[in-house]
């Protein structure tokens, strides 16, 4: 089942996020989205990574739809939140904020993995524990 | 057609690439795969940004299977290349070199779009010119 | 003479930002220092780029003093800016933010220049505008 | 005493290494820095970092002096090291590689320090350890 959650995260392009094309590059953008998925994270009480578990990437795919420029600000939005196993998957989509007419500059499906990092650094994955769960998600969904 | 052009890229884990997870951070894996389509590019003598064309990306896919770590060098093969109006696409593997066993990382795909970047900056897709077509997929392809 | 003007700026280090020691990443904490810049211009009304003229780096000196790590927000203080012909130079410092005991994580000294970016994209030195001189100094100083 | 080793490391210019301004960001020539400290580490059989110690920067001084743009493969030199206690110094100097007369892009002295990486990650200096300067800097520097 899907869960209602939804969130949205605000993210000003940096000079740093640009490239030579003069737009952000595809990289920063896939950044910026897990920057969107720590904070809702944190707007749930759970937090994205102790040093001892976390949430390497598994899978996503991507349509890059506009170019987004310096100084202009994203507003990325996850929803569509399913947890299965150790598995985590979300949508995602960015628009650039204070335009009149919708700009949608790309969008998205990011699957994680809820990892136990052992002492000699590898990831083990473990099933998403329930107080993760309903703090993500909401109870019952 | 799929072209039966095929090339691999090496890239060494450097420390900015990685992450507190202890691991490669996503996003600089996949600015690898675009260092190995530009490799690829300057072996065919195709020039992949000039200033006033470029090939912003469209889309992607990608599964991510292993970790990669700091000091771990990349063979990322590209191959499987298509061309469609001013799309152009590619798979992409990367696995991790010099070990006795296979460990595959991540593999996926990109499409990106050829595209004339106009004096105010803005993009403007562009069919894929036939000399870089047939140099980049060969002859006939 | 140096102004008054004093700017702080807020940053949270991202997961991104971070490297296998398990903190910031040292370059990352120079981008935010330019982040850091480019909010001070904007909040005295100059753009800090605009594709025909820009300000990049001339000079820098940094001390890093203490580590700070994901999660983190850092609180980036400039100060002591002189102009003189082309050359804009302020100090930063940061400490990371909601401690109950102050820690400084860096500071040093970043000399910029303003620059015209030509047709062909070389950068040709020019004297700091009188507007935005004063704009970013306040009148008189 | 300063260290007769002198080393040198080509990098080329990546399309993510770029900035809007159309060449490499400061903070990217920063990171290749690091990346040239490394490959010289492994050159004289020192592992840069393995989990448990690294080289934090304790300080660094920068001048640049020309723009280098994507594509172009900066000559970066390392050379003056000397160790004391647990700090490690180094010069370093980057040129534009394959030009008919000298470009220099970019100088300047790096301070590194040696650590062992606690349990909770913290980082102790510890004086570096006399196989370690004798491989960096030649018996009897």
């Amino acid at each position: 089942m899907t869960s209602p959650a939804h969130s949205t995260f605000l993210r000003r392009i940096e000079f740093s996020d640009t490239d030579a094309a003069g737009v952000a590059h595809f990289t920063r953008l896939l950044a910026f989205v897990e920057e969107a998925e720590h904070a809702f994270f944190r707007s749930r009480g759970v937090e994205p990574f102790d040093g001892v578990s976390g949430w390497p990437r598994v899978a996503m795919e991507t349509r890059f739809l506009a170019p987004c420029k310096f100084g202009d600000t994203l507003e990325i939005s996850l929803a569509e939140w399913t947890v299965e196993g150790s598995r985590l998957q979300f949508s995602f989509s960015a628009e650039i904020a204070g335009r009149d007419s919708k700009v949608e500059c790309f969008r998205g499906v990011m699957r994680v993995c809820h990892v136990r990092i052992d002492a000699g650094g590898a990831f083990q994955p473990m099933e998403v524990p329930e107080e993760i769960r309903s703090a993500l998600l909401g109870q019952g969904d």
